[in-house]
């Protein structure tokens, strides 16, 4: 695929905040053009990943439920139906910044060996952001919820939604609300789904 | 939910580019503090969704497959799978961007009858940017496909992969091409065979 692939030429930074930077970058586009580009990234990130997104599901009375947070979220000023998520710490392995936010943002305490997959990196918004995060997948079967362990800023409440109709409900949840998805939870729900609704 | 809901005080703009700025916003936390965010926005927003992401299916020797494409992409420079994406014009309707878009980019003509669904507002990555995009989804059956229509920085590639199988094909044809995938298309074929993996 070399004849799709550009190169970054140089990077300016345009200004940078405490967790926000804009960079106004130089490239080569595939075809040998000198192009520009304008984008966004984090200041906080140390490794290859910015965050995670925690796939948790959980079995009750029989049934399995995905767990989803709701939050207010400052930049779209709206509550939001997201996976459990946050930022990788300094020098921290994802998968251990996956397990330790699921506890402080659910309750839920887990380990390693319940990871069930990992993604690669994912761009979050690739058109004006360097931004990405990891999936974790985790399968907490009948687990014991503690406390959250939120911090000054954060007030998030948990949902349980079941997995055999967690399209339908996601739509109900988002409307009660009156709020917004997450892209990544919402195509998830619609390819769980996806066999119900189309041939 | 007002127990979660906080509220802007004031958005005070950092820096204006062409495409991205930045800005700083001061907020009332549910709680009733004063607090401050930064985040980042698009510039071309006119009406309420940014862009479309097309989740487009089509039939080929009775097989159903998705639609996807691969790109160079300057903010994370590298090569992304993605959906067929495009930003909403000024003015125009986010279901007639889906069918322009999926024009331009697969050459693939189809008329709003052929939509199956259409998503409310989803944000992408709303702990740092307003950005949103609405998912199209698009059942094209046995239909030609005719030029690309690109425009002079566009090269963009379009692979077939089988839904039936889509979750190791896109992992397969990410390791071929030594990329990356983007984060909802990613989580959309990990709903659509979720059931093939886990119990």
């Amino acid at each position: 695929m070399s004849h799709l692939r550009g190169s970054i030429k140089k990077i300016d930074e345009a200004l940078s905040l405490k967790w926000i930077k804009l960079n106004k970058i130089t490239y080569i586009d595939c075809k040998g053009n000198e192009r520009f580009w304008e984008s966004a990234s984090r200041t906080t990130k140390k490794g290859d990943t910015d965050g995670v997104d925690i796939l948790a599901t959980v079995k009750k009375d029989g049934k399995k439920y995905l767990i989803v947070v709701v939050q207010y979220r400052v930049p779209v000023d709206n509550l939001v139906i997201e996976f459990p998520a946050g930022l990788v710490d300094n020098d921290e392995n994802f998968v251990n910044s996956a397990i330790r936010e699921l506890k402080e943002e659910t309750g839920y305490r887990t380990t390693p060996d319940k990871v069930l997959l990992t993604s690669p990196i994912l761009p979050l918004e690739c058109g004006m952001s360097c931004a990405n995060a990891r999936m974790v997948v985790i399968d907490l079967e009948e687990t014991i919820c503690e406390e959250q362990e939120l911090e000054g800023s954060e007030n998030i409440d948990i949902f349980y939604l079941p997995m055999d109709n967690l399209f339908n409900e996601l739509e109900e949840l988002r409307k009660k609300l009156n709020c917004v998805v997450s892209i990544q939870l919402y195509t998830f729900a619609l390819g769980l789904n996806f066999n119900n609704f189309f041939k």
